[in-house]
Parts: structure tokens; sequence; C-alpha cells
């Protein structure tokens, strides 16, 4: 059922040999020779285990840099662990190359994994490649590590608990905003370098690593942001079967998504429901913030404390500074 | 970049409760509720992981029941670990859906892994849904245990072992052709039974998890025969740095395969280069034979022995029983 294959492109065991071998150092993936790996788990340690798809014209575009599209799928998957308290380990990449992938393509998909896997402190353990009629499909499998039995879940959350999110919130959708040319993005009132940055912020996420520890010792829940914080912190909710309050003045923005809300009050939606984010959402019981703020402090690592987790499962209400509710329709991002 | 969503299908979240969540009854899976797992690795444990995605159009046709489908998807990765001698333990699902999925087809789907959870004793750890433009893509990452430091590699195998496969070879192949309706396979002189098992065996692949103790336990080299006996082998070889003599009249082949490729000799590349049979492939040192066919015989499942790794990396010689070489094009599937 194969195709003949085009000869000015290397087969998929050269493939796997050039661009994906060197990538597989560790001592459990034996060079990509075999289908399987082994991970030799430390005593008293637990393994965290996550999996994210991305699709080409859902998640990325196709004309991105494959560097950024390796790297963006490889550090969602690194954002789910963080978001556990995990300490990335290593990964599984499923590759579905559509029908005119180049080999310059698929060398700089390579390099952006390369960098990553410094950047990260992770290997690639195995995985497959296949073809796609219609895109490229990247599936990765992260793994993490944490000492046993502190994995922070979504559930974890209790009435009262405050809740923390990292950096800013709502630099995702803009910079996809500006980096798909969304009508209207024009005439925002910024500087060729905020709309760079913001478009970087969408094709390059940074997981918060560096909050990982913080999050295992102080957090009762946690997630990371990646389909808008109201929707996610919804998601929060319902595994709690709590509500919650998020204070509108209190949500950090950047600079640029200020500077879009304040000239177009409009956009306030999109910023608060938009994907891509990133950051980081936490639970923390009062008596454990203290020691939270300092925690992220030390590990430079801005956060926030954006509202409370509330008794009553009525969802998430959104108030100003009054404690009058701002009326903004919440809603996430559906995968299909 | 989502579209209104078809008015008669649940959504994601309640796709994801109803359906499948069912199956994540483990302790680390949260029921689903959350986007990462833990698994806890029991002291002297190492873990054994693997990832192998199936789309329509490649790996199974589109029309196939979906239960089948799931199956499918599932025992082809468990066919992995248990060719590294490892126990199945649990695995991530990521499920890419068509546009014009159903529910009574969803709903089939996760039928069919409830029934392959039962059968070998696995649960549903995590994963994600999207949408797939083109067809269904599956994509499943298993998980598996054994002791520390004993998983069996493609790697190790040493010149003089011996060369076993478990079961019948080619039936994958020729189920594909009855089928997939291949020109030529209405004419095989093969019953409807016939034809149906074939065809049984193309959708239903049967992991052999009855053998991982015996693989474990006196193999020095093993895998699955996912694309084709002689390309697989070659894998073999190339990953120990060896050849391979393969005698021919010594490949176990079913009544219906041997029906087939007596009336038509040429189907026999077919039959040992086609894909889907899911057997085993395994080098036994000479001194481990014995113990190696006891233990296959008390775990009930044939093993033929068919040839022997050979000094030099010559490749995969097939041979007649008076020594002569056979020549038989080999060649494994190319996934892209």
């Amino acid at each position: 059922m194969s195709p003949a294959r085009r000869q000015d492109r290397p087969g998929e065991f050269e493939v796997i040999a050039r661009y994906f071998a060197p990538l597989a150092a560790g001592e459990g993936a034996f060079g990509l020779l075999d289908d399987a790996a082994f991970i030799r788990p430390r005593p008293g340690e637990d393994l965290v285990i996550t999996k994210d798809t991305l699709a080409a014209g859902i998640h990325f575009f196709a004309a991105d840099p494959p560097d950024a599209i390796a790297r963006k799928a490889l550090r969602v998957n690194l954002s789910d662990l963080v978001a556990k308290g995990a300490r990335p380990h290593s990964y599984l990449l499923s590759l579905a190359l559509a029908e005119d992938w180049s080999e310059d393509w698929l060398r700089g998909f390579a390099e952006g994994l390369a960098e990553d896997q410094r950047a990260y402190d992770v290997v690639l353990l195995g995985g497959d490649t296949l073809k796609s009629p219609d895109g490229v499909v990247i599936s990765i499998t992260a793994v993490g590590t944490l000492e046993s039995g502190t994995m922070v879940t979504r559930l974890g959350g209790g009435s009262g608990d405050l809740l923390y999110v990292s950096g800013t919130i709502g630099d995702g959708a803009l910079g996809l905003m500006v980096h798909g040319g969304a009508p209207g993005a024009a005439a925002w009132p910024l500087s060729d370098a905020d709309r760079s940055w913001l478009a970087r912020r969408y094709l390059l996420p940074e997981p918060r690593t560096a909050l990982a520890e913080t999050v295992r010792r102080h957090a009762g829940a946690a997630m990371d942001i990646s389909d808008g914080l109201l929707g996610d912190l919804e998601k929060m909710c319902r595994a709690c079967r709590l509500g919650a309050v998020v204070h509108i003045e209190r949500i950090p923005h950047s600079d640029p998504v200020r500077a879009v809300v304040s000239r177009d009050r409009g956009m306030l939606p999109a910023v608060l429901n938009g994907g891509d984010d990133y950051e980081l959402l936490c639970a923390v019981r009062p008596e454990a913030a203290g020691a939270f703020e300092r925690s992220a402090a030390a590990a430079g690592v801005p956060v926030s404390r954006i509202g409370e987790l509330t008794k009553y499962a009525r969802g998430v209400s959104v108030v100003d500074d009054g404690g009058e509710t701002v009326p903004i329709p919440t809603g996430s991002f559906e995968h299909f």
C-alpha cells in the first residue's frame, strides 16, 4: 500500500537513523533500533505521563518554521508535566508527515527537538513515523518523575483556596491573531516589536519548569492554561466540584495585551478565553499562600493571585473591584 | 478555529465522560479529569513503553467495524510490549476523529477497547481527542512492566542463535487481500470459512501475551512481526549486526495460506513480506532452545524454529532443504 518513494528523499530507516536516532541518547532507547524503550524508575518515584497531539491547521500553521512546530509540540507536553509538579524525563514521538515533506523541513524539525532536549533536559525514547494525507500531525507522549504520591492534580482544590496564575494571560490568543493575520489585528496600537513578541508567545510557549517544585510543594490543585483561562478554570472547578470567583483587575496582562484591550474592550473575551498561554493555574490553601509566593519568587517566576475557589459549584464568576459581576462569556476550545 | 458543533452529537467533554472515563478505572488516571496520569512502579520493576499509530486508509479500512479498529490499535501496541517480555499495564490514547463521526461509531470504538481491556488486563490512563480532516487516526502509547534489567531487545541476538516464530506466517497479508477485495483473491481455493478466518487474522491480531515470560526468560533478542517476516528479520539482523539464514520449508503456515501458495507460488513473497501477522520472532541461544520450547509449549503457543543468525552481516538468506538459495525479494513496509 506504499507508493513509490520520491528518490530525492531518504526512506524511513534513513530518516530515523539520520534525524531521530541522535536524539535518543538515553540508556533505555537503544538508539531507536528497537520498537520499545525502557524506563528505570528511581526508588520512591512515580512517573507522570501525558499525551498531546498537534495537527497542522488546528494547532499550528503548516507554514510555521519546522523547528518551532517541533518545539511547540514538545513544550505543550512538558507544560502538562510541570503543572503536575513533575520533572520532565523523556518523550515518545509519533510524526505523521504530509505527502510533500522535504528533507530540509525534517532537518529543521529535528534541530528544534534537539535544542529543546538540551533546554529541558529530556531525551527521545521512541515512537513512530507515518504518512498523513492531509498535513503534519505530531503526537507526543511525555514522561516526568516526582516523589511517590506527590502528583498535583486538578481535583485537589478546596473551598477558599486562593487562585494564582503565572506570567501573563492572553498573549497566546492575541499572538495567534497577529501571527495568523486576523482581521483587525493590523489596527492594534502595537509596535512591530510588540507584534513579534506576541507572535512568539503563540509560536513558542515556555513551559514553567522552574515552578514544578513550587507547585508540588505548595499547590493543592494545578493545571496549565492551554485552552483559555476561564474555560480551564471551569474545568478545575468541575474536577473539584467547586465554583470560583475571579477578580478581573487582578488578571495579569502584558503591556501589548493591555494596550489592545484598552483600545477595544471587546477583545477581553478573546484574551480570557483564548488558548496557547501555557501559564500555570494553581489553587493554594490560604495558609500555604506565603510559602507558595516565596517559592515562586525564588524560582524567578511572577505569579498573581486572581481569585479564589468557592463552596458552591456555580461555575466561574468574573467580578470587578466593586464586587459587581462582569458579564464575560466563557467557553473553552473544543477539540472536535 | 472550531466550527459549530453538530447538535446531534455530544461535545468533547461529554464524549470523554460518557465513553472514555469508564475505561480509566485505574488509580493513576483520575477518571480522565486531569491532563496527566501517574504510574507507581513496583520496586525492582522497569517500565517498557511503546507507541504505534494507525491511520484509516493505511493500517485499516475506514469502513471496518469501529470495535475492531479500536482493538487492533490497542493490540498492535500490546504485541510490541509482549515481544520485549513485558506484561501489559496501561495505555494512553490519542483519537483523531473525522468530520463525519457518529456517536454509534464512537460507542462501538469504546466497547472494543473495554472488551480488550478485560481480555488483556490493561486500563486507559489518559490521552486526548482531536479532529482529523482526513479520517480516523489512532495513536496509542502502551506501558508494560517487567523485572528491572530484563527487557528483551532486538539487539541482543548472537551468531548461531536459533530463530523461532510463533504461530503461522502470512495470514495477515492474505487476510488483508481477502478483506480488501484484492484482484485474484476471489480465485483462491478457499472456503468461505477460510476467507473469514484469514480476514479476521488481519482485522484482529492476537498479541502473544502468553509468551511474554518465555521471551523474557529464554530469548536473547525478540520483536513482533508487524511489517513482514523477512523485512522484520532484516531489522533484527541490522540491530544485531549479524546475518540470518531462513529455511523456507520450516516457516509455519496455516492451511489456507498453504493452499494459496500451493496453487500459486507467486504469492510466496507476499506471504513472507506482508505485514499484520503480529507473531513473535525470537533469537535463542542453542543451549536455551530446549527451555524456550518447553516454556512455549507450557504456555500453549506453538513455536517453530525457522533458521539461525549467522556471523556475517549479509542480510537474510532464504534457503531450501538442500541448502540452495531461494530467490525471494525481501522488503519491509515503509511507513511513508
